[in-house]
């Protein structure tokens, strides 16, 4: 298995609402439109589109998920993951990946124009949730022609998108796949969001979200990327990684520049981050988590009543962003429900970040359960079969 | 036992390095002077002042242990742990808790006035660190006249003050008691305090430091607070006193105003915290934290050579900040070198804030641990009694 990209040069496509209504109910009740979804392809779909899957990006991703953009120097976000005799094989399947409704890669977003206004949305653009951004996926999904996926999947924000594509559109996908995910946010998660946010709206130039074209919060972005960062990292794999290294110093500074390598690593981080994504985006993204419940503040076995699909389930034991015990209350609301469920917790030191770099491991899980998703959809699934 | 305080009003003391040299010479090789620490005793000092035991208090603590200040509505931070019949029991003991060095609770600090310039230090106050804290305050148990200590005790910052008082003068204490803390700080944990500081250094009303007497940054001090509370709880008791609770709302408002009720608390702590804390004493306080290494980036087992106290090391289950593996750490080190040294691990769902609630369990502990070392004092410590 090779972790260089194997395709050509990828291009992004773009999908929009043309035929009436060419706008979307909220879940709020706000209607908005007209929408473009911003996609890629990998793979060849075939005769009759039963090999495609749809798979969704995290937090501050898109729909770059693999090969490279012309002229690009790193591959999209799950390379290793998505390509000829990868986990997400396109010698065999097409694998779809879609950028969120609420977006800044292409998705109509806070920062796209109005076209009412002539002006970006800014504060204007309306919520948007999980079952929104899963709505407009599914336009998408219909517009390619494609009845039934034979898997949705996803980790992280990625597993909400999934879990809700599985109980909203349960003969849509034969199979769903969940990585490091939860199908709600407890107390920590929404705080550790509800910081991140504040860090954005603390910051004078984020201006109530009306910066287009202006300086941009930049402090406030690259504060909530440092807070993101130290929680998708494991305590250990940071210890390992950094411990308390110094950077280029024989001893500390006895000031406040920076001292160790762990520092400048944020920094960095924050940094890079602050070029690359809006700051909006980042706000609406994480109240739409923050908002998720799959169970609606009630029973999760109910919930999970409508899934149709096999599941396959994985956690990683470090974790502590979304720990492999949030993974086990889905198994079991599943289990209850009958339904088809295999769970796999993967021992990395990764933490959250393992669902990007811990590519063996799962690969093998992913290629051996969308083979048997494959068969059981041409020879039919065994609890049906008879 | 009660929890409520036993005392009558509570004054804190000051004491300044009056006789000459006024001045300390710093780790860092700078020198300050003159110095100032506030401290409270509680209990009284026995003739041969042998029964007093130094408190040292946690990051944004001060010398307020016990008891009420003049018009008070709440008493000290460790209140439920310090009087009569307390695990610091005061009908028997002279309980002492000082401010520490660079503090902003009476303690000369950067929002102390420079006697050179007539104006607030501010960042022009020198870099101190642990080693710096514990010596101004050996110098007030000088001035009062003990010459050892029956213990020194503290959690979070405040053990790793007894650390340092166990290894640099280890004459000055029978015995040393650490809660919930390490011996030095891990990349995750250096990673915490710097996100706190680049959110104080990244509002704009920190001014470099140079804001008193104008606005204060009180944006980015709400930020490091809540940041600062997430990590003081643990994700199961932030759950079960929070969950997804809205804030008297019957559904969610679908705009950035707060939903949750973990969202108001954490704004509550944050804006609490702005009123009562000078910000650049947390950037100081947490540089300090982040510098300190029992072991000089050495050998912890080398570090503890010198010791010669008794040792009683608590940590508790759920605390991920300074997990119960660090206490360990100090155990093993500690009998590598045949000290004398209890550990016990509470289970508890508090997380790091468990050394401030937990007060049944520590308080047994404490009690019987000193009770001990009274005993051995007066007998002779069954080690060297042959």
């Amino acid at each position: 298995m090779t972790t260089t990209s194997s395709f050509g040069i990828i291009e992004t496509k773009y999908f929009t609402f043309a035929e009436p209504p060419n706008e979307l109910t909220l879940k709020s009740g706000v209607k908005l439109g007209p929408i473009t979804i911003a996609y890629e392809t990998y793979g060849e779909l075939n005769r009759d589109k039963s090999n495609a899957i749809l798979v969704f990006h995290a937090l501050t991703g898109d729909a770059h998920a693999a090969g490279f953009h012309q002229g690009a120097q790193k591959p999209g976000w799950w390379d290793p993951m998505v390509g000829p005799g990868k986990a997400f094989d396109t010698n065999k399947y097409c694998v779809i990946c879609s950028n969120v409704l609420g977006g800044c890669k292409g998705s109509t977003g806070p920062a796209s124009i109005n076209p009412k206004t002539g002006k970006p949305y800014g504060l204007s653009f309306p919520m948007v949730t999980i079952d929104d951004m899963v709505v407009a996926q599914k336009k998408l999904i219909d517009h390619l022609g494609i009845k039934k996926l034979l898997s949705t999947s996803g980790g992280s924000m990625g597993g909400l998108q999934a879990l809700k594509w599985a109980t909203m559109y349960p003969e849509a996908q034969a199979s769903v796949i969940l990585i490091a995910t939860n199908h709600r946010h407890t107390a920590q998660q929404i705080a550790l969001h509800e910081v991140c946010r504040q860090a954005i709206m603390s910051d004078p130039d984020w201006q109530n979200g009306d910066y287009y074209g202006k300086s941009i919060p930049a402090r406030g972005m690259a504060l909530s990327r440092m807070i993101g960062h130290i929680t998708y990292m494991s305590e250990k794999s940071m210890d390992e990684k950094f411990g308390r290294k110094l950077i280029g110093k024989e001893r500390v500074g006895y000031d406040f520049s920076h001292d160790f390598e762990v520092e400048s690593y944020l920094k960095y981080r924050g940094d890079n981050f602050v070029q690359r994504f809006d700051a909006n985006t980042y706000l609406y993204i994480t109240k739409a988590l923050d908002y998720f419940d799959l169970s609606e503040e009630g029973d999760l076995v109910a919930a999970f009543k409508k899934a149709k699909a096999s599941f396959l389930i994985i956690a990683f034991t470090s974790d502590w962003l979304y720990p492999a015990y949030q993974s086990k209350e889905m198994v079991k609301a599943l289990r209850a429900n009958d339904a088809d469920v295999s769970y796999i917790e993967i021992q990395s030191s990764y933490g959250h970040d393992a669902f990007l770099v811990e590519v063996e491991g799962q690969s093998k899980l992913i290629n051996h359960f969308l083979t048997r998703m494959e068969n059981e959809e041409v020879h039919g699934h065994p609890k049906h079969r008879h």
